[in-house]
């Protein structure tokens, strides 16, 4: 559970809710004609601009800005463990020893890049292999990205034009003062409603899965990183150095003292 | 036929004509001056910006947001499939039997980079002119992409240009209140037409095109890969462990399962 | 003679023309003090920016807009066709029999390239030094190109500012509504000039010099590769099928087709 | 101490001061309702769009902005004299005989690197090893940076809510001139506080981060080359050369005069 | 002396003054208190974002827009008709011959580089210091550079937050129109201030500052590329092809015309 997420928009929620609730105009926040404007021009144009093999990702990483699994470095410590130690038994028993502790990982990635170890692929096949599965999940999930960041862009536009509305409407009526009440809440809740989009929904969550992204990635370098040396046939020792690498806090623990380690 | 281009154009004027009729401003939509304002203006902008050359490729790139063909991952693994049989034909009965598949596949792409390896052409050379023909095709692809992009830069502005001479006029006839409805019209009309021009049509489609052409190049990429693996004779099992690392799905299937496989 | 650009300013002022005349305010186009604002600022902010060294290159550039050479996709068919001729004469002959169809092909880098051949330099000596003339010359286009965008970008804010500056003398004159008009045509007149030297003057010059850069560079590409092919003494075929690679359309003839060819 | 951090903060309340007392609108600079606005909704937002793991760093990094350590030319020199003392004594004595050096000189990624030598390790894995580790590090600084930018994007906009706010209320309470105060006061502080927050506080710390972290690196850099030359064991004279290079001022003491070194 | 810069300061200053005049608002160019701000909280923002070691080079780098050293077409011919003088003398006489010659070409880099030919240092270890100290020097710059950058962003947000405190007086005084004037002469002038420093100093500093060291640095690739020539020892006729590459005008002088070169 992501709890940030969660809290981010309460406090959100909270924030603007206080503002108009001091400002005595919270009726304001509720019109279905600037809804529809903002939220169907943002939808309608981003239909046009994505197919729908990328759009029909956009729910699942909805669902990712809550659940999303987040390694800490507490995780990959633990992970690099695990990783020297099938390194170890993989040189005291041979890689095919390993069949039974790779089902254990639970890793898809992983999985299948011990599976090419195991079927006894060249090394520079299973690096090659590796990095271009790792750029193709890159740019998959950055494409998806770009469809919060897109709608980020449409929803304070379609805002804009909601006020550009509003504005006529009030011109138009200006010799009926007690039509003027609507138009203005046209003019100035569609703009609201594309701010708050764009900043509290659709850029958030662009950046967040773009940091999820990025975590996930960082594990799976790990991992390549591992089943080379893996292949190679890497002393443990030698396979510890390499992994941690990876983990930022390592050079803390040891400041200025490396030789009583 | 592209479902989702139809759809979003159908909301986006679904959305518009609501919120238009709404406000009672319907009459406003229609407005020769503006037309002419905002689209004189940004195809003109365009036409000095950009040779015959380029633009006469935007007509058909238009179609293609109807009618563009979108490999989906069913349609790789087929491919990768096709990719695989021919590689085992290659390696028992010579590249030369390929021709008569090649024919069958109907990819002028792969066609010519087969037609390569059937010639006898370096390995180095076959991949080197693959890698060039994928790059320029992927710069042509990606400056009539820009077009779009320049379209969508300039129509907003020529939008702004009409909000201003529809000021100057208001403030010109401030003694003559009936002549500022058409002042007006000009005003707003130009913006929304600005702005929807920029928003439903060209931004929607320089970034639908760019989908477009990734899509084709991923599928392209599988190709040259197959190419590349025939011309070095790898067996059959590898071509395919080295065609599925381009499916975004492959690795869901048999998650936490590699030994069973 | 470039019909685009001219076809697009005229489209452009016909548009301005129209609109001006339809709102009545042909008048106000007019104004040479916004004209000095706009232009004077403009140039004098650019001439701070950039040295006279690479000025003085906008003249010529300039030019370029309307009698721009653009090689098509035919010119460049012809042109490999030329080179292959030369690549085999190369090889029956030798290459200094080339250097009387050198003259006849009248392009500078090719005669530069060709001259380190006949001379006998080293291969790779001859490709470094085509890949550093090839990124100097486009390291120097790009620059002049920046030149005009620079240009777009200080237009419209010294249009802006003289808005800022007819709103300030609109203000000043509250109580003389008679000098209103005066002020009133400044502020439009600057905005209305700002603009349109951005989108119809400098940015469409700026991208279509870049247009014609990248034509020429890969007309140059084209060549080069040839000269790499005449160096290496590669069989006249094998010419034909690595230059064959620069034509976007090269493709299209032979869909699914190869055999027959 | 940072000084310029404290002057300029300094500065530039001093000027806001100023010009508000010469304004009479001091009164107007604190107001809760815009401080909740625009500092809760930048807060939330923020919260949605980064996980706890990355926010928990700008605690830190804030601190950075007034204690953190910056190397200069002097210090660098400095540096680069113990290398080359490390690299002779190195050469002397072994790499084992500079293990309680390493301890004096207190830098984790020194005594890192420097313990991978002593540990026999391969010159290529070490190299590889510091370069993942630079890597790592400054993409980790450049996330912690990104906040700060993402915060300068968020609050402004949040000033343009208030601001909207803001002309709400006016227009609501047009007949009742009184109320009008407060609504003035909420449109124009929010304004103020987000372009204050943006351009005071997130977009210089951004700015600073940035230039400290590139501060940091230079001087990982020179240890990386340090170590690798003790790791080639190359002459003392050597290392000073190589090591010299990344010392800016260096070219300037002996300007025509190389031969008298 | 850099004519451009005084030639664009004085046009950009006659064109404000000539609008100025022609308005009959000369009188509210000076404004203390609008100076105050807009360049109090200019320079406030940056202290907070840049170090001193930063900021202490804007001065020497402001002194380049006046004196600057550009080196024309002529120049980099005649350095060229230098170096290949030298690599002559280099293979007559060896490389310590050079000593003396190096000295009267009074360049601290090409001091620098050569020194390590005469020293006997490696061909590899040579480019790579030579490469490294470029790249040093060019990020300084960049870094500089970007001071200048950063300034033009700040000052027209400045100049926009004196026009919102110019407002707020505005409405404050809206019952006491006697001092509406001194209120909008600070709305105005900030922004025309924050404008003018932002379009007339720090972005024209920005981008001749960036056109001065490209200028510098192409200079010091041609004496980098001599003396890997010289340290090769390479003929001079070689010595002289590697070097025109780095004239862009060397093309134009034997278009068509090679073999009477």
């Amino acid at each position: 559970m992501d709890l940030m997420t969660v809290i981010g928009l309460l406090g959100g929620i909270a924030t603007i809710y206080y503002v108009l609730v001091d400002g005595n105009i919270l009726h304001l926040l509720v019109n279905p004609v600037a809804f529809v404007l903002v939220f169907g021009g943002t939808f309608s144009a981003t239909l046009i601009a994505y197919p729908w093999s990328t759009l029909k990702h956009i729910f699942s990483a909805s669902r990712l800005m809550f659940v999303g699994r987040r390694y800490s470095e507490d995780d990959r410590q633990q992970l690099i463990e695990q990783m020297v130690l099938l390194a170890e038994k993989a040189r005291l028993k041979g890689v095919e020893a390993l069949l039974r502790d790779i089902e254990q990982i639970k890793d898809p990635f992983f999985a299948y890049s011990m599976q090419m170890v195991v079927d006894g692929l060249e090394h520079d096949v299973i690096r090659d292999n590796m990095e271009k599965r790792l750029l193709y999940t890159h740019q998959h999930n950055h494409k998806i990205n770009g469809v919060f960041r897109t709608m980020a862009t449409f929803s304070p536009i379609f805002g804009l034009l909601g006020t550009l509305i509003g504005v006529v409407q009030v011109l138009r009526n200006l010799s009926d003062p007690s039509s003027m009440g609507a138009a203005m809440a046209i003019a100035i809740t569609t703009t609201f409603y594309g701010i708050f989009a764009a900043n509290f929904l659709f850029l958030p969550t662009a950046i967040k899965l773009g940091d999820l992204n990025e975590n996930e990635t960082l594990r799976q370098e790990i991992m390549a990183e591992a089943v080379l040396c893996i292949s190679r046939g890497d002393l443990p020792i030698m396979v510890r150095k390499k992994l941690n690498v990876f983990l930022i806090s390592y050079l803390r623990g040891h400041e200025g003292a490396p030789a009583q380690r």
